[in-house]
């Protein structure tokens, strides 16, 4: 039997995430879901990545503690408000940037798989609708897997490359939601508010709420999720 | 009174990153130290890297949890035996070898900066006498720089440039033992051992170890830590 070909998939617990892992795995791939722990102000993501993960048949999910706290310096992990009813979103650069973020995120991607021997890592990043974070950003992600090329014993030794996949680079919202749906990803496993309430229900009101109403409605779908707006 | 300019230094507890720290104040940089715990198999390291922060003047030093068991795949992290006694030091890639180590290193050590302003990294990686670690030669240096530079909301923002300063990479441990002397690095609060034991003795057989030994020895002076062997 010949064995397939693994690759890592970060894996949020959002919407864009879930539809990249079911991407991988259309693409044949064993995927290897990665999240963090990094301090987030609510569970409920690492909550829905699990259920992603076991959903969309991923081979194995590694949850890391990484404590961007200590770091700080972003809505989300310290005590600075996440905006509310933006009509702005996309010009500038959020308050709820977490720094060099994906940065690290992709960096342990990296570690994961160079020791489970994958050569391919997925990450939901979008051009588009988030161009505010530069590190979404086409020639952002082409310098990391350049650097990683260099970075590892793995690369090193047997001259094979890593390549990052960011599927959803070119894609809107409402195509994020399309492709999902087209795929089976059941959206309401999935969770990208980043200000929830106690039970978990989106505001409606945060950046992360507004694009994901927006794809909804622009693909003439309803959102499986409760909102307390 | 004009301000200092802030420099983030990856401090190991080593001798090496000792030496970096004490050049980055020499250049006249208000130091953020950065250190790790990642599950290493001693804690002596990061006690060393506290007495040097506190000794060399840092103006404050930060001491991240990160969890390289869960990601494994080396004689650091996991239970596979550190070589000893090794003649062919600098032939290959050793066990030793922590995946994408720096790489993880140096992104958080890219979040710290931006949080607190800088835009110096200084990191202790050395190009001659372990040549066998992909991540420390100038080539992937410069990748990891070329790349910061696109992550980031204050190189995105303000045009400016992260630098990331390996002042010892052309340099034998020779060198960097005369460095430190002329210095003034206390080299008894330093620790290099892979393998210490129960005491924090030194081994004096592993890579670290011969290595540092080695340096001492070429510089005609005598090494200030104590030995099992």
């Amino acid at each position: 039997m010949e064995s397939k070909r693994i690759a890592v998939v970060l894996l949020s617990g959002g919407m864009d995430s879930a539809v990249v892992l079911a991407i991988a795995r259309l693409q044949g791939f064993a995927c290897e879901a990665i999240s963090f722990d990094y301090g987030q102000r609510h569970r409920f993501e690492l909550e829905s990545a699990a259920r992603v993960a076991r959903a969309l048949g991923a081979a194995g999910h590694t949850v890391l503690p990484i404590d961007m706290r200590a770091i700080g310096g972003s809505a989300l992990t310290d005590d600075i408000d996440v905006p509310k009813d933006r009509s702005d979103i996309g010009e500038g650069i959020p308050v709820t940037y977490v720094p060099a973020r994906n940065t690290v995120f992709l960096s342990y991607a990296l570690a994961l798989a160079e020791v489970k021997g994958a050569w391919d890592i997925f990450i939901g990043v979008n051009a588009l609708d988030y161009s505010g974070y530069p590190d979404c950003r086409p020639e952002y992600i082409e310098a990391f897997r350049r650097m990683a090329n260099l970075a590892t014993k793995a690369s090193t030794e047997s001259g094979a490359e890593f390549q990052i996949h960011s599927p959803l680079s070119e894609m809107r919202k409402v195509d994020i939601v399309r492709k999902g749906a087209e795929l089976g990803v059941d959206f309401s496993m999935t969770h990208s508010c980043y200000d929830p309430d106690g039970e978990g229900r989106s505001c409606g009101r945060c950046d992360a709420c507004l694009l994901r109403l927006k794809g909804f409605e622009e693909a003439g779908m309803e959102d499986p999720l409760s909102y307390v707006a």
